[in-house]
């Protein structure tokens, strides 16, 4: 057996490229946006961009930050990539150099865009309506001007309880929205939808949906079945098993007794690799065998480099053997619920990190 | 005012070097050796190794994997370079590139070592005295043979409680560690301590101590106020100030709804940038203005760019201006303590993104 030390990360670019398909048949009359702010959700902008640009036809992307579109552009050299933080001092040479869109949320970076103006860029108007984030409020878009307004190209908001199919948000941000459009800007064609408003059917679609999460094959309807496919595994090796004896304790500040002896495992990867601390003494990992999956309860507290786990009734174990922390039987989704967060937290700290063996799949 | 969009990561490399020299003296007759895994912290360990090797004589390093231990050799070519988590197939070849000392910590690896001996290399061994993790347990040092126990130039352990001055564990693990030295490995040189054992007095600081999260700013004295100079500053631009009218939601889920009328202020920054989650409707955000500095109190969820906080009672605010998420006044500890996690996990995240406008203060 090939024994190692690091963890590995696998990501199945196959499997992403399935949930683009499969989104885009979700809202076949909106332009099928993939959003690729930090890295990629971590996992890689500038791959996950030429892939969506080379092999769907993706022609629309959405960054956080202007050099986080500079660093893809040769990627999607004909796209529209959209910046949701907008534009400022640090960020211009970002939107000259590689022609970006600045999404613009309120009359200050309105004023600083008519200062900075780049030709041949037409911003999306951001507005609020009850996210209560990055936005023009109503009483803001009462002083726009007939000029000011033909800045725009597109206007946009968010939703902020998308993932909840019956949350009476949704109905009332759908209706405000369609007020400002009627009102302010009834020539624009309209985004609103993130990952979640997609499933909430095509009154939520409108004429550009962002595709973000469930691309990356995080369940944003959590309300059903999940219908992505897992984009990411994580395993790490075993590197010592050893007997715990009853009245020992495990990891730091002794947070885990042993009441019986137990057998132990300890696992080459820890917070330091993106795992989140709060599944200490309450997650799991897992040990495929023959047609079943062993699952061993972490014990203790993970450390920046360590996982130890309960493997006392796992028959097969030996030193290298390799441990699952996500797979397809225990997603980004399953991990977030045991770890008190959401997916995407999880994931946006796994493929940033440098310690990875990284395994792409296509 | 110069508007920026990305959030700001300082780092000050002379309080580094400070908190090197305060724990050295602390430890005057130790080598201090510097713990640079995980990208030192995530604050980049090429850096940090540069620094400390060139301006304070260090010549020992920790890291937890080879790969890390090839990416410092460059800057530290005559020092020893300790690798935590040991050797595998998947190292060896770093090993031998860049002369780096594994950590052997069972049985198994120390037979996989025997068949990949590397000349010229003593490995360190690893021994278990209570924390349950990575390390010989007695019944495997029973196991070795004369030949065996020469192959080692150095024992070490690591303490599970050290942070806790009285905790009946650090007396234990000591009075083991000394048990195990004397009976096996009488003649070689001990390492037991962290930062945190180091400030258990000289007994716990043995041949050498392993410095890390007090270089990186941590108090891992909690009982006490922290020794040590801030090393991490974090701040980002406000992008918005908006009225938040009574009854009105905020951010995913709508988890915060205002009781009353208020002003809040949309900031450039989030989890995506490593700021924990779970500061959710918890955690703070300050503005130094005159002599004073603001707190203001975050609403709602975080998101993965944004933060959304309170800022009624704050009076000089405009587009642009910087809040604080961590400073001398606002600690890694301190926001830990608001997130419910170790300072180090908090840490672990932040330098390794590449959204920020990192500056280094020398």
């Amino acid at each position: 057996m090939n024994i190692l030390t690091r963890p590995i990360l696998e990501i199945n670019w196959n499997n992403l490229l399935d949930n683009y398909f499969t989104l885009q048949k979700i809202a076949p009359n909106s332009f099928a946006a993939a959003v690729v702010k930090d890295e990629a959700y971590s996992l890689g902008a500038c791959q996950t961009v030429k892939l969506l640009y080379e092999k769907a036809n993706c022609r629309n992307f959405f960054v956080a930050h202007g050099i986080e579109g500079e660093r893809i552009r040769p990627y999607a050299p004909e796209a529209n990539i959209f910046v949701l933080q907008g534009i400022g001092d640090d960020s211009l040479e970002c939107f000259k150099n590689a022609h970006l869109i600045p999404v613009i949320g309120s009359l200050e970076m309105l004023h600083f865009w008519q200062k900075n103006r780049i030709d041949s860029i037409h911003p999306m108007i951001n507005v609020e309506t009850g996210l209560n984030r990055l936005g023009f409020r109503e009483c803001e878009l009462k002083q726009l001007t007939a000029d000011d307004k033909k800045e725009f190209s597109w206007v946009m908001s968010h939703l902020a309880c998308g993932d909840e199919k019956d949350h009476f948000m949704n109905e009332h941000q759908l209706n405000t929205l369609k007020h400002i459009k009627n009102t302010y800007f009834p020539h624009l064609p309209v985004s609103l939808s993130a990952s979640d408003g997609t499933f909430l059917g095509s009154e939520f679609q409108f004429d550009m949906v962002r595709l973000g999460a469930a691309l990356y094959g995080i369940n944003t309807a959590p309300y059903r079945e999940n219908q992505m496919k897992n984009v990411v595994t994580v395993k790490a090796p075993v590197l010592q098993i050893a007997s715990l004896p009853k009245g020992d304790f495990v990891g730091y500040s002794a947070t885990y007794r042993a009441h019986t002896d137990k057998k132990i495992a300890i696992v080459s990867i820890g917070y330091g690799d993106g795992m989140p601390r709060s599944l200490s003494n309450v997650g799991k990992v897992f040990f495929p065998q023959d047609d079943k999956i062993y699952e061993a309860r972490i014990l203790g507290r993970l450390s920046m480099d360590n996982i130890i786990c309960d493997v006392t009734d796992i028959p097969h174990l030996e030193f290298g053997t390799m441990a699952y922390l996500l797979a397809d039987f225990y997603t980004l989704d399953d991990m977030a619920r045991d770890a008190g967060t959401i997916s995407y937290e999880i994931l946006s700290r796994i493929g940033i990190t440098n310690r990875y063996i990284r395994k792409d799949i296509f």
